[in-house]
């Protein structure tokens, strides 16, 4: 211990279980008080995969040796932990949301084991048809520069598309993209042309291409068929062709709408999420000319630290 | 037999067997020289039903009996038995199409049993992507007036939006609309809060005007799970609501787009289809301020009719 420190800020001294809890995957990072991950895991823990809703039970298997270690280190989670359908809901705090405002919302209890929990609330966009985020604020809070603004597009299953300004989220938008290629190619007559989900950049650029053209999705679906039909994109191709067609139909919907998502003026964004996918939206973004950068893959437990330091859970 | 007319001719007595063949349901009429109809029938015997392909075999069970009561009639089918899945393919005319033009370029051929058979071609709009129908055609022609022109909407699985001047189609879209539909219902996050499908007209109202405003469809969709979510919606008017957004989108981007659908200067439409699928898109399109009417349901075995007469089958 370092004289005149607070014992948790020594380095490589646990201060923080920082958790991503979400749906499918529970992922945890012991941090010290400089954000520093001394140990990290992962395991299929998600909240509908938790037998009998017993999260405190899930969360001992998962991380006991942690608290057995620093018994009064405190925890923060962020994600679907704290929905209805978690261990217990933390209200949505309204836009703009800053992460001040994160640290001071958070839902705390006690464990019966006596863990201090603490769980972050999501966003919510409020208006005559609300938007909600939960989970990635956590995120756009760890990705945010010294300048506490940006564009941030968080692909996946339900894409977001988020602006921040003064250090909040002031507006978002949810695009159902990742959920709605799955249902159409495992689903629907446009998966059965498909031969394989190889890479093909060219049918994705093409599907890019006609999906940032004007017009509306549900009248540019049916070219994933008809391109197939006359062999004018191959069957191994339109996998890619399809995946390029929702991104595209979702850059020309984020830009094209009114401030929520904040893109209108085409400047650059900050992609944050799975590697692969956030390449994939690069190049799509690129062929719709917006410059974009990909987050860091550590933007989740800096993001959960940044939030428990507002909070006071780490000096 | 009326003197000096031919055999073909005689009220009541059959002129032609007019086949709607669809992927799913195969309908007969057994039309006299006027269009009327002598018998009726369907049976589930639509081309992905048809046992190893034998289309001839499903043919003589469907009517052989029509066969062996006029062995000369000429037979007329329209619909997916002239895909590439059904019994010969019948390659697509290209726009503009004319009632004409479509009884020139019928697939003719002979069965094993000496049926003279003759198939309606579709109809492609050639680009750089492609739109094809297959039946549609048959029924535009058959629900087509004296003026020989109008705005059609054919709802469906697949909903078409085509556009006739002088007797021809000029132009058509392709929307997947109900196929999204069923698919977002059955496979998506968004059927997971509906309880339900009864009638809900506030919430069919609400997401028709959704789905009209401003932006895309892949922006809108996530508005089904949270107004649910906010108790804004209720459950049992989930599904309403869903299918008033996509109907109100497929409106917004078929008005919206360009000449193809024809539908950009709000002139009145005619729907064919299915009445109660055409009654909800009537409703939806007066909340959009259009007017609609709503074909008869004899457009199909009219349009067949008309066709065959065009190229001569029927006098």
């Amino acid at each position: 211990m370092i004289p005149g420190m607070p014992p948790d800020s020594v380095p490589g001294r646990p201060a923080l279980v920082a958790l991503d809890w979400g749906t499918s995957t529970l992922r945890g990072y012991l941090l010290d008080a400089a954000g520093a991950a001394i140990d990290t895991r992962h395991a299929a823990l998600g909240i509908l995969r938790v037998a009998d809703g017993d999260f405190e039970a899930a969360l001992e298997r998962f991380c006991g040796d942690w608290f057995a270690a620093s018994p009064s280190i405190p925890l923060l989670a962020s994600g679907m932990i704290g929905s209805r359908q978690g261990w217990r809901e933390a209200a949505y705090v309204p836009c703009p949301a800053s992460v001040d405002e994160l640290g001071r919302r958070l839902l705390r209890f006690e464990t019966g084991r006596g863990r201090q929990v603490a769980i972050v609330p999501g966003v919510v966009r409020e208006g005559d048809v609300p938007d909600v985020m939960r989970g990635e604020e956590t995120q756009i809070a760890g990705a945010l520069g010294a300048d506490g603004a940006g564009r941030f597009v968080l692909p996946g299953t339900h894409s977001k598309w988020a602006s921040v300004a003064d250090g909040a989220i002031t507006a978002f938008r949810t695009f159902m993209t990742g959920e709605l290629f799955a249902v159409l190619v495992q689903h629907s007559i446009l998966g059965r042309l498909m031969e394989g989900d190889a890479a093909d950049i060219g049918a994705f650029a093409r599907g890019v291409a006609f999906g940032l053209a004007e017009g509306g999705l549900g009248g540019k679906l049916f070219s994933a068929r008809t391109l197939g039909l006359f062999g004018r994109v191959p069957g191994a191709g339109l996998h890619d062709y399809l995946s390029g067609l929702l991104i595209g139909a979702e850059i020309a919907d984020a830009r094209g709408g009114d401030d929520a998502s904040g893109m209108a003026d085409g400047r650059a964004v900050t992609l944050i999420g799975d590697p692969a996918l956030a390449a994939r939206y690069r190049d799509a973004l690129a062929i719709a000319g917006v410059a974009a950068e990909i987050a860091d893959e550590q933007v989740t437990p800096r993001g959960l630290l940044r939030i428990a330091r507002a909070a006071g859970l780490v000096g």
